[in-house]
């Protein structure tokens, strides 16, 4: 069993938390917060033991009910391997830590790529993280965008992506995150952040993007074009895309419209937390024109697509599984992500 | 003076009679509603006088304390062109009685362009409209699109344009529409109906565009690729944007990110009703990649760009002016349209 530490135990923390339990391959040893809260009690529900970063607060937690089982560094040492979802940019000075101990640690997006000095996607570049001490998973649109990337350029070439993401203002449980009634240009420039990003995992894709931020809570979408190399036609992408598992196909017999109807599927579907693990791709949106310039609309759930990865991303770092394929499949059976059509 | 009726003083008929009063060649001889409310009280404290589709329901006027001049068809008679504002899709039917009185009639972008057989937009085909019996001012967005298109195509010659709206679910009272916590495809197909809408003013230009629909209220948001025949750089772009007084430069020292801060922006500038009647072109955004890829991003103030359009269709169509830029300026001047930047 591969031993798993997820500090920071937020909002993607206690989804890989869940992911990594289920697998059959990896155990929870511990997970860490900074105060107890809500997201402490759900620790405690699910048995996980509880680090904190700061050991003078164990109090705080004893208070609210909440045993403490060490410091951050105890729960390292204990771990082979630590998921790091701490709020952007804190991650990074976790560094230190990790290479202290000699643990491998995997961090989220909201960190450089610099942090690790290698970014994942297990449809991408899975073999390149075996047995590698540092990764960083990319963020939900990026994961959500090398997917598709990979996929259509593995089949036709991909001269040129041109990608719009229209990004939810903040997650469901962020009362205290914008707009209210705006369209933010995030950043105002072109490109945003994500073409550069979506490089450091395919650094010979040509791709131009640009975002905003809108008040939403529930999903990011895209709207991508990709200047095609060689032809191709719509029923070719669409076949594609069924056979990719984190690739869901949304049939317009569902009469899902909207990012709120597609979350109020996935909650239907029994998915944990309503979960959203594979990109959302509307099936009517696809279209070829010109034979050459392919366009669709792709939602994205910017809680949930990283947290399939980070799985396969520790069992990559592990040397467990040697094809992406092969952990794909176990990771996708372990948390129940099977078709959406 | 060319005597002007507004059909329909809601949203758009209210700006538009407000501009036409402003002018110094146009009066307003009428406006009409189908029920009192707080539009009727505006109207009579215009001194616009108010004629009703239904003349039965004067009692329900008079009772609410607004003077009833007549009926719609009263005031068809008295005018020489009447500005169809009523909603999308009513306009139609209404061409019978134009026809039936043989006056000249303006139609909105919520009408088909076969309501008038002839799409308008000053700064794209002005003349075409001199004499014209019959036209329809193009919506707020295909407003804002022809605008930079034909301008970038004049210049550079465009190749192709793909064009993202993210529109705003509903103007700023309109209490009842959607969504709250949504991204809306809109439609799911690609293309929107923009892009083919664009076609009928610049029939030429090879054009895909696609939409969203997100909870705001303020302005839509369009980002803007156009492949250029011929290079162009981000200066000359910059300096032909200046030279149009329909589109505004948002510079980067006004701290502008955003449809809120600029609709803030436009208030300020005490602009009646804080209205926005030219493209919001953010400046640090017009960007060309590889010498040949121009992007930007606009805002459009969906109650304002075509109330300044219409206002130049009135004049083509009485014959007043021959050039687009003489009746521009009068129009600008009227109404206050001085530079943003």
């Amino acid at each position: 069993m591969i031993k798993v530490a997820v500090n920071g135990y937020g909002t993607i923390g206690k989804r890989v938390a869940d992911a990594v339990a289920a697998q059959p391959d990896m155990e929870i040893i511990g997970v860490s917060k900074t105060k107890p809260g809500a997201e402490a009690f759900v620790a405690k529900q699910r048995g996980y033991p509880l680090y904190i970063a700061d050991i003078t607060k164990k109090e705080n937690f004893e208070k609210a009910g909440i045993q403490v089982a060490g410091s951050v560094a105890d729960m390292i040492q204990k771990a082979d391997i630590i998921v790091d979802a701490t709020p952007g940019g804190v991650g990074e000075g976790n560094r230190v830590l990790y290479e202290k101990y000699g643990k491998k640690a995997i961090w989220q997006g909201g960190e450089d790529h610099e942090v690790a000095g290698f970014s994942f996607n297990s449809s991408c570049n899975y073999t390149e993280a075996i047995g590698k001490q540092f990764a960083r998973v990319v963020s939900c649109n990026t994961t959500g965008l090398c997917r598709i990337i990979n996929l259509i350029d593995s089949a036709f070439g991909v001269k040129k992506v041109r990608a719009t993401m229209v990004r939810r203002g903040g997650d469901p449980g962020d009362v205290k995150r914008g707009p209210i009634d705006a369209i933010v240009l995030n950043p105002v420039t072109i490109p945003s952040h994500h073409g550069p990003d979506v490089q450091s995992v395919l650094p010979n894709i040509n791709i131009v993007t640009s975002a905003m931020i809108v008040p939403t809570t529930l999903m990011h979408m895209h709207f991508l074009n990709m200047e095609l190399k060689n032809p191709a036609t719509k029923e070719q992408v669409i076949e594609l895309i069924k056979a990719h598992s984190r690739l869901g196909l949304i049939e317009k017999s569902t009469g899902i419209t909207s990012t709120a109807e597609l979350k109020e599927y996935a909650c239907d579907l029994l998915r944990p937390r309503g979960d959203l693990w594979e990109n959302g791709i509307f099936k009517e949106s696809i279209s070829v024109l010109e034979g050459t310039d392919l366009y669709l609309f792709q939602a994205i759930h910017q809680e949930a697509d990283v947290v399939v990865e980070t799985v396969d991303c520790i069992r990559a770092m592990a040397g467990r599984c040697q094809t992406a394929s092969e952990s794909i499949a176990i990771t996708n059976k372990a948390v129940g992500l099977t078709a959406i059509r």
